[in-house]
């Protein structure tokens, strides 16, 4: 196989993505070759192009690590997988190492992260280890009235929060807060509610607290703005009070990845609390950390997810128990640079998925 | 019963503690009164002391929460314990709430801290409730050459780093580091190295630094004051690769409870790192929280420790794989006010236990 497929390679910050051409070979053992439905624009993404955050692969490189399509083609020891339907997983563990082997593949040394370690997806194929794909059952896709291209988020988007909300261990009567709900957060607190706790959301922004209350997935809503900081965990205290839940124990999730978000997760811990810091900033934050002694909490951060909780974080979404198709809107793969400035500028409400 | 005993009171903070007269009443059901051995001078009793840190039970109160001594007077439910020597938990859990229940003791809502919930163990007498006790073999006790004073540090000063060592998951192949190698942080270190851990200890004062090499519980020392901060954590990775340990999944002891501290000990992290929160500082700290996001670390408080984890502790005392004698020193209970003044001016080099 020689065919030609394009990628939209970043050269330089905040210059013009540009088209190249993708000769396409055949995939080396254990690899494929995926012809790519969607894309997902993350803010990781934003993150190199506008903000200078390193990649790992040298410029210029294809962005993108939120990837769904078809195999088709595929090397030694990975022909099982030609013709299926697939998610990438965002980071891409080697699977051999000690640590994959303990189930700890997202502190992989040899991990992959498409459009950082690797080409990225904003791009008609992309070449990866067949290692951790995660099969799209067709069928329960068209059931649950879903694109392959629409469930490109679940490669992170949804897989981040997911694996964040088992590692805090939420289960049924948990009182869980998601603090920004955006196009990670609102996962989180669906992915929660699923999983049986009772949801707190917070975010700045009320369209966003509507969307995810419409969905069933935030049994409170508040916005932030109208709160001082001082009075949030009495807030959530009186809430969990009036639905007769825990005074400790809380699960709380920082997705909004900002600094002020962080300070006002950290100053929601109660005794036995977890918090889990699943959106990311440069930015530093004050705050006392002998707090977590005092009340016997735990901060857990996660770097994306391992490919092992991929099918049961999809099983969700196949199954309406988290929605998606109000959170994506697909766009044309062409139309890439002015996505990323729509992004950028905050005038996207739904999660832009790129489609080739 | 009703006997005549002693303890010593704080009126107000920085007044001169003074000796009050203690009537002994038959303890209540399930309590029992024990004739104090030993009461450890601890960080948390001068904070009360001296920084205004306040007690939950009003003033006047007995201070001291490191108690060992023996069962002299027991209630109905508890007469098993008449006559036996024990350490007293300086957390001790109801036993029967939910959270007793499912093993998190140290957030039961009606814990009892002597010394800050109830009188304290500055004292020739304490009635507490019998729950929770640790019995203390006195043949082993004989055998280690320690006496029944000596072991009250295991309340707080060795229970409580252990618990943040079981909590962290040390290991045999483990790379610890320990951050503040005073009154906990050198139990901490050689608890963590009694567990299979390769210890780093970390400390300003080169005593202490000498002190828990020789007794074999550090195999590096690094004195912060001669470090640069930002090489402290390539300092650990050279020493890690020499020794043949992993460069991720370090756990690392804060044990200093300073802010300085805190920074040094955050600045650690590597892949899959577990932070323990050990000490305690009122300051708060600017730190990258999500580092723990991009390294998918961890940060864990714990207070105190639970009472199931303190035979453990108290065994590895009395094998002698926590070496303890060294770093003890008993003075006379009439001399609180002036240990107390030697403490806070950092005079001691070992703890002081106060002996009725």
């Amino acid at each position: 196989m020689t065919a030609i497929g394009k990628r939209w390679m970043m050269s330089a910050i905040g210059q013009p993505l540009l088209e190249h051409a993708l000769e396409l070979t055949p995939p080396a053992a254990s690899e494929v070759t995926v012809q790519i439905a969607g894309c997902g624009v993350c803010h990781t993404d934003l993150g190199y192009y506008y903000n200078g955050v390193r990649t790992n692969h040298p410029l210029p490189l294809a962005l993108g690590h939120e990837i769904s399509g078809r195999v088709v083609a595929a090397g030694s020891d990975a022909e099982s997988w030609l013709g299926r339907a697939v998610i990438i997983p965002a980071v891409i563990p080697c699977g051999q190492c000690d640590l994959c082997r303990r189930g700890k593949g997202t502190i992989c040394p040899n991990q992959k992260m498409p459009g950082n370690d690797i080409q990225g997806g904003f791009a008609t194929h992309i070449t990866v280890p067949a290692h951790g794909l995660c099969a799209v059952d067709e069928s329960r896709l068209r059931k649950a009235e879903l694109s392959l291209a629409d469930v490109a988020v679940v490669a992170d988007a949804v897989t981040t929060p997911y694996q964040a909300v088992i590692q805090a261990r939420v289960q049924p009567g948990t009182l869980s807060v998601v603090n920004g709900v955006g196009g990670v957060g609102g996962y989180c607190a669906q992915i929660a509610t699923a999983l049986g706790a009772t949801v707190v959301a917070i975010d700045v922004d009320p369209k966003k607290l509507e969307a995810i209350a419409a969905v069933g997935g935030a049994a409170k809503t508040i916005n932030a703005r109208e709160v001082d900081p001082k009075d949030m965990k009495k807030l959530v205290g009186a809430f969990a009070k009036e639905r007769g839940l825990p005074p400790k124990e809380w699960t709380i999730f920082e997705c909004s990845g900002t600094a002020a978000g962080q300070q006002t997760a950290f100053g929601l811990l109660v005794h036995g609390a977890t918090l889990a810091v699943v959106g990311f900033t440069m930015d530093k934050v004050e705050l006392r950390l002998s707090n977590l002694m005092a009340f016997h909490a735990r901060a857990l951060g996660n770097w994306g997810c391992v490919p092992e909780l991929y099918p049961a974080a999809l099983d969700l979404v196949l199954d309406g128990r988290i929605k998606l198709s109000q959170f994506v809107e697909q766009h044309p793969l062409d139309s890439i640079n002015e996505v990323f400035e729509s992004v950028h500028a905050h005038r996207l409400s739904r999660r832009a998925v790129l489609v080739p």
